[in-house]
């Protein structure tokens, strides 16, 4: 119920167009009514595309190929784009059993399909760096998801800091970035060098890569909290997903 | 040594206006010529501001008021503003010694000068959002910081998750922001509810509020990395600075 | 041995009808005598119920189907109700040859029976919350306990706080209740949200719902041992029974 | 706004006697309305003794003298009971000038002075039980706390599990209880050997007490969130208010 | 009352000397006659003599030196010995107010008077081995308690690992205790390379001493857990009282 | 070489029964002379029998059940008792092959048999208490160690906190034993409880038993590190073994 | 581009026999120019060998057996020698189907095959020492790597702490090397020994060898991080290519 | 006892010249010869230098000025090197009571005095890299110990990787170092850049410098053990002894 509707609304019950009671309902009806579709096990919220500029997405980590395919398909069928992000070919065949069309990102493991109408476009480049080999499934989780977003991704991978000259070939590439992904595990130093080199905001996500005292990305994690660099903030360990999101709002940024 | 200078050097080899062991010596010195000033302990950036937009900062924790007092000094010397973190009233007198117009501000511990050139404009507001009293040391570095830097800022306090009504009153003032600083200790979930509600980049500072279990701002770090609202990216703990820069560096955007 | 029956027992000692060394060996049976039976590997406590309101139940986890079901039997032949938490079909197939009736709760993984004489009724509702669909195991755990502990249970699933809207919609189902659990993951934020609109108790469980940072359900436990809610008391990660237990001996206090 | 007053207000539209631009003020202000009292550095929420059965607690850590004495002031001039914790005689002293009768208490480190109308009384009694000596100032800031909540509360202290004896001699007293909180430092064993001796709900509060390996209570509040004994929730490390509210909350069901 | 007292008292009854209501009494009132001294604050364990072989100490730790003496006082009453941990002089200054001998031992941080009674003598000597001098408050604190108790105990102090020659010169001392203590900080590899060298129980006590990655004892708390050398057992960080609790017990053993 | 050795050696020389030169060379053989056998892959410590009371042990974690069986037949072959931990059927099979009465113990997962020489009893008996079914592996590791090393084993199982009748019930033979092994996962807070009501040493044995903020038994550990009860010593989480090496030093103490 | 070439290239543009245009795009191509080989997935560091004495390895774990076998073949291709480290037999079968003489080292989970230039030897052996039989597999990475980089490498096993005197055995052996490697796990103390014994630099490997409270290598770590023992240094947790490629560092000094 | 003295001794035997039972008292008493002096609280190790090519150091933290002068009197008077790490101005002023041209070094607090035999020079020079202001009082410790211990030292400070331009102006003094040690706070990124410009051992000593989610130096010190850049092996956090000692270790090898 739009502010609009609020004043039209009342002016009815004015001119005697509208009962006193049946306003009321219209407007208790309202604060109670919830803007998204319950499945039983999961309610889809098809407003969050006007809200927030994406619809929502489906993180298939945890729920079963048949779930997934029926929040997909009603996602679609609303006309929305399709994002599901942890997931796996098990999934994908249930999920192009209604939509044909949806490809699935080996290594990225993530689905896409766009929609109706697709994301707006951003207005530069996002650039999605990577430290090793090793980081590539972050790494293209954050470059699939942020191109879905309607962002043009250009993606500079293997730059890792004990090989400075690596970094320093792509030194224009990066510079042309309006944003900068950084994924990177073991000590997670990437960040810190490269935003040493641009004045964009750089967004770090550390990865579960190595061994050791390494602990599953919490060296990576901490190095990226202390950075020395300003302009580095962080997400959760292997959340390229999320990367993609903070990276998506501020290209959007008018 | 820009490409054109470059470009001109040869041409005066080529022409004989220069011969060429004194190009060689000048690319050589290029090469090693460092864009800083060595007082002996510390080296200072002049280049910082044309690399990244903002001069160097005084982190002021760890160095004396009269280490503070000589870097202050040559920065401003050189027209840059002048910005000095985790500081206190002596290391203030210490300024005002040399930079008589020097300013403390109190709660965020920082001293601020504008430089000959003031920052540039940032295109919108920063909100800086503060969860509780405690969180406002946080809050108010990143705001007197974001200030300096040229950004316009709309402090948010004292909207903690717990009484909802308090954050959704101030509903308008979230969404007329183009990025939004939280600040928030304990179990630091205010970022989560806020970026439900707004379609910009959010930057969750963690800060140190709290005792037993929230470990020096741990529970707030973790449930801001954790957060189930994408667009959240997150700084180190009680790091109202960076989280400064981060948002300066995206309004600055064009 | 009630009071009642020692004043008996010397009265008899008193008046001849029993004597001094039979007298002495009873007091000191009592003494040893422990009221549970032993199985060998387990010592099932009859007593229980008596002393608690609910009679022993069986933790699946690290016991075999055989184990589980010899106790299963002896409690059922004891008349009282079945409840046995951490377990999985397979045990639920061995409990079954003895106990026929015996309901495997899949998505729960718990197996219930009500006993001859079904526990008595909580005075109010209990409202079980989840905040996304990946926390149902412990929801639903927590649900399928209270039911068979004599309580009235309403579910309230997906109503994490990013999306505000979805909580708030059911905010008349949530101050019906007597007593809150809440099941969440990742930052475990719901509990001081939704905390700040009711004024009962909240009793939070955390979820190994996340990943990275999340560690296995630290982050969602230290977000709740935090919160800046008053009211919230927490049980251990995944412990959707142990929330039952409280819940219940909350909702059946006169 | 009730429902009631939403009635009269669009029957008023309906009759002339309002007109739909002033209900659709009315209604939208309302929607803005925040139930609260803004002092500048905090915001005091005057309607919580409604929404939840106790006016807003000053949480004193972190605040200054004159800023809790201005809080307390417009607390306890709104008629409600005032509670300040985590203080100390300084703040006492500037509370004191604007409201004499407020009382310090020297073990519990809370302010405390009844409203004018004292909050109703709980059913039954809050037993606060306390493992050793050392543990005291936060079981008196519980016991302290519950008091003024509207509870009788019974206080058993220095009951620790080295020395059953002392908490079996007790064994009248807790089960005289419709809860009860337990405050333990060290291994925080008392609640799962006192949660087996009674029926009633048991808040643990681990507290800081110990050295070593205690870790600050880390190793008391792990050992009360793996209770083997159920009914046991907890909540922060030396969190004797917060226990207090939960207590009392369950206190105060119907 | 013993099973001798018991089958007195029955005996009575049967014979008429005693009525059986007050010989229902009497053992009424053994089950719910605390052995202890209630000071208020403190509950003194008078009967632990007898239980555990020496009587309640006092941890200094948090304690009011007037607390202490009041507690000090009662055992020495008694006729028990008196030993206080973790305190300082100006505790001691109040003990001697009314214990004029009791003595502090200024390195072990610790207050000692024989009682009445002294302990009995333990059957062979503890020695306590200290890997270097900053271990060296730890060690005697575990030394002067062995003592009291009524052991003989041999120091054998600074024969850290990284000089093997100095601990192998001492192989003979070593050899001649009934159980060793153990006191080290840094990596706490002492007790290993000591236990290969002996047959006898080691008891490890990781002492606080050394920084950065030491964690304040967690270093060496997880290498004497982890010792390769079989018969280590360990206690708290700092905890020699703990040892010496332990040593005794052993060295007492008939 | 003993002192004896070392005296008729010199007198041989002064005798000219033996040269300098072989006299030399027999003294430094017998520095660099190892009392062990090389396999190659492992050095077996042929001598620990006589310096420290029991043959080497083979930890079977790691090792191939062909490394086993090769180690397993020269402890063997050496006369010596065998005792195997943290094995399964497959090693058991591979040691049979060559020693076909070894024994193999289910729960314990250890192989054992005794050598031709077996170990001297100990002077009493170590009881070995576990407090849940699921601590058996833990409990029965030590006991079939302790009994391989020359100890009586009484096992009193199934005694956890939340029941206290049940532990007190087993009073007798609690205080009957010479030395006391506690196994205990969750909050591990039967070593407190246990050691309050003896006063022999008391060996505590976290085991890893518990989900969640149990974190693989260091709640267990940090409790039992933290008792209040003094003369309880720790050991590793799970380390049944351990406990069994220092329970059998102290009870062959003479 | 060396000095001498740049000298040269400017003498041409002096002379005219090359233009001022072509001088600067061959410096300009200079300055872009990657020394390494891009795959795609992988970016190949040829240059390696030139500016750290080996040339770049391949660390096997999460790369695809193809992906190994892609590297591998242009690193020999490039004639240099092959090392690649945590792999498996899978992958040494892809290799080999293009390296037929590429060797798998099956401990040590690692392949080699020498290049044309096989590495320079260094001045002196590295000697590897390991405290038990289950770190051979990393013991047996840093001796085969330190091999393949040019080392004569002596294995010194089995010579954990508990037992000294097989340590003090092999005296001659470690005294005689120029840099010694030291793998060990559970408590880590062997480094600290051994270091007490020579005075050339030791380098520490924690293994990730243990249970329990050894979480996975961090006992070991914080042992050698904190070790008594100067001229101590520490790689990550099963580090062996690490700890040989710092020996490798010191043995080639010259 | 050197073998040509035992060769000697046994000589005289042979020969009578010796007795064998003086010959058995020399070779005993040699076996039991401690080769250091006792102070009662310390054993100084007077024969260090000949093991280990530098005398006994000082650690000064915990140790009182009279302590250390004592202790500093007897090295010097034995002609040896006298080095205190982690002491201040008082323990200055005691140990020039007796030492008078003991000199203080402010910065890296540390106390030194050269002996009557000068340490041995190094082969090469000993960088000591600094990444920022804050990290010097390591980084001198480290400096001032290496030049006491026969090293020439080169400083390289203030050298972060946040902006790479300063690290690379110093890239030949870098290259000319025989080993590298590099004092690192926050996220401890510079080893890993500076290993990957140079070939010679990197000791990374991790500093306690930053905030929040540096926890002390642990940040800096995961950073450095997960280097990305082989040849960097890590001491304690703060250790700049330590890596003194490793570094002179490196640099004194023939």
């Amino acid at each position: 119920m739009t502010r609009q509707e609020l004043q039209d609304l009342l002016e009815d019950v004015r001119s005697g167009a509208a009962s006193a009671e049946a306003a009321q309902d219209r407007i208790l009806q309202f604060l109670r009514q919830a803007p998204f579709e319950d499945l039983g096990f999961a309610r889809i919220d098809h407003h969050r595309q006007v809200r927030q500029g994406f619809p929502e997405v489906i993180f298939g980590l945890g729920k079963t190929p048949d779930q997934i395919a029926a929040i997909a398909e009603r996602i679609v069928a609303a006309g929305h784009s399709l994002l599901v992000t942890r997931t796996d070919p098990t999934a994908h065949a249930a999920v192009t059993a209604c939509i044909p069309d949806a490809v699935f990102h080996t290594i990225a493991r993530t689905i896409t399909r766009p929609g109706r109408d697709p994301a707006p476009r951003g207005k530069g480049t996002v650039v999605v760096a990577a430290a090793g080999t090793a980081d590539l499934p972050v790494a293209e989780e954050a470059a699939v998801c942020a191109e879905i977003m309607g962002n043009c991704v250009d993606r500079v991978y293997d730059v890792g800091v004990a090989g400075l000259h690596r970094l320093l070939a792509e030194h224009k590439r990066l510079t042309a970035a309006r944003v900068i992904i950084v994924a990177a595990g073991m000590e997670g130093a990437l960040p810190s060098v490269l935003a040493g080199l641009v004045d964009v905001p750089v967004i770090a996500v550390p990865t579960s890569i190595g061994y050791g005292a390494s602990f599953g990305g919490i060296a990576a994690l901490l190095g990226m909290l202390n950075s020395c660099a300003s302009r580095v903030s962080v997400v959760n360990i292997d959340n390229g997903f999320g990367a993609a999101c903070v990276a998506s709002a501020i290209n959007h940024l008018p």
